[in-house]
């Protein structure tokens, strides 16, 4: 796999953890000679590309970043430069990543670029938290859904049908808005007990995880640090998750 | 991350694609000393794990495989002859990939085990094809979604409910349910017109990507030969695929 000069590669860093990196993530950044990340992304991950340019270019929950504008073009320049350029981003680059609006820039602009999937962190932060997203006879289906729009309110969703149709919900981005929505569950018809976790810094060293109910979740979102990156789960397979944590040796699991 | 004998990891192995594997799954094969692989991993990722015993233990659309059961106590039995023993699963263990069953037999037998994360194929399948899960103003919400359940039949989900719900849907194992499941779609509201990506072998030199629309989905269903795996995305985001797929080298994204 060739990483040509004058290409951009839009790679997905997972949701913390080094080693849950791809191996063409991995090979992507030793190959750089640019890299554009997400603040989220850790010094752990950023030293996997020794030789390249760094540039921090947001976002971080609540503070401030680079316009999605300027980024686009910013990969447009470099790689008009003949530079290989890497765009990383926490989780995946598609997922709740806004992936899609930079390659389709890249695309109007006639610059080569590879979309290099990566680890969500509602696939593996829910996976380090014993939580399994789908499980037989539980779990049908799941849905991924983010907590604010663009402008940082509640998304058009209409949540009632949501919760009719998925068994389980996985929130992004959640936090300020678990009140409202938790209101909408529960007007959906799913009931005041049903388990919800909060997973924060999702298989990092820091990893917490906090397990209530929906009729407890605005209470508990207010508890927990606006600027830790949080995951929300909402359904019957969090009941499951002081089993399936219990047996992955604690210490060892979220270590590179 | 140290792998010790009498532990058992439970590893996603992607889509296809090897390079997609993460760096964890890539360290596990290369230590384990036995590897119970399903029947879809291909032998370009088996020889990762080189010094290892293989055991396939299925499956295989419409084939036969061994009965989860028996796979629980196999996981357990090598276990305690103090292996290192590797679950390994196209995608991802938990979504869809029966990982939390396993999980729960080997907590219940006391039996050590790790789940690490892979990427599943309605994350990276979908991105190889051009097509993103999720994208500003089009999608806020992506529900993955089961063809059939353990019977084999159409799973007990409010389809009317959950395409009012979730903007994007991906079905896994879906190919022979198309037709029962457009036409609840149809009903649930949404549109003739919609576009539906069928997706098979993704990640791997045969991707094959068809395009069409929810009203002839299930004809477009019936000509795919049913023992490909096929992935179903039904969404306004599979319109954004030709300008998203043209820019990416031919003949290289899906190179190892």
């Amino acid at each position: 796999m060739t990483f040509a000069p004058g290409s951009v590669w839009l790679v997905g860093a997972g949701p913390g953890d080094p080693g849950l990196l791809t191996l063409h993530a991995a090979r992507a950044l030793a190959q750089a000679d640019v890299v554009l990340h997400d603040a989220l992304v850790s010094p752990e991950i950023l030293a996997l590309a020794p030789q390249a340019q760094l540039e921090a270019v947001g976002k971080r929950a609540g503070g401030d970043q680079v316009p999605q504008l300027r980024i686009n073009e910013r990969l447009i320049a470099l790689a008009r430069d003949h530079l290989r350029v890497v765009r990383l981003k926490g989780g995946d680059p598609l997922l709740f990543g806004r992936g899609g609006e930079e390659g389709l820039a890249l695309a109007a602009a006639s610059v080569p670029f590879r979309i290099i999937p990566g680890i969500s962190a509602g696939i593996g932060g829910t996976a380090a938290a014993g939580i399994p997203v789908t499980h037989r006879d539980l779990a049908h289906s799941v849905a991924f859904v983010t907590g604010h729009d663009t402008s940082g309110g509640l998304p058009e969703i209409d949540w009632a049908a949501l919760v009719r149709g998925a068994d389980v919900l996985v929130l992004y981005m959640a936090l300020r808005q678990m009140g409202p929505i938790a209101e909408r569950l529960l007007a959906g018809g799913r009931d005041r007990t049903e388990p919800v976790a909060f997973i924060s810094e999702a298989t990092t060293p820091r990893q917490h995880v906090v397990v209530t109910t929906l009729a407890d979740a605005a209470h508990v979102a207010g508890t927990i640090p606006k600027h830790l990156p949080t995951l929300i789960v909402i359904g019957p397979v969090v009941a499951l998750q002081p089993l399936l944590a219990v047996c992955q040796p604690e210490g060892e699991r979220h270590a590179a």
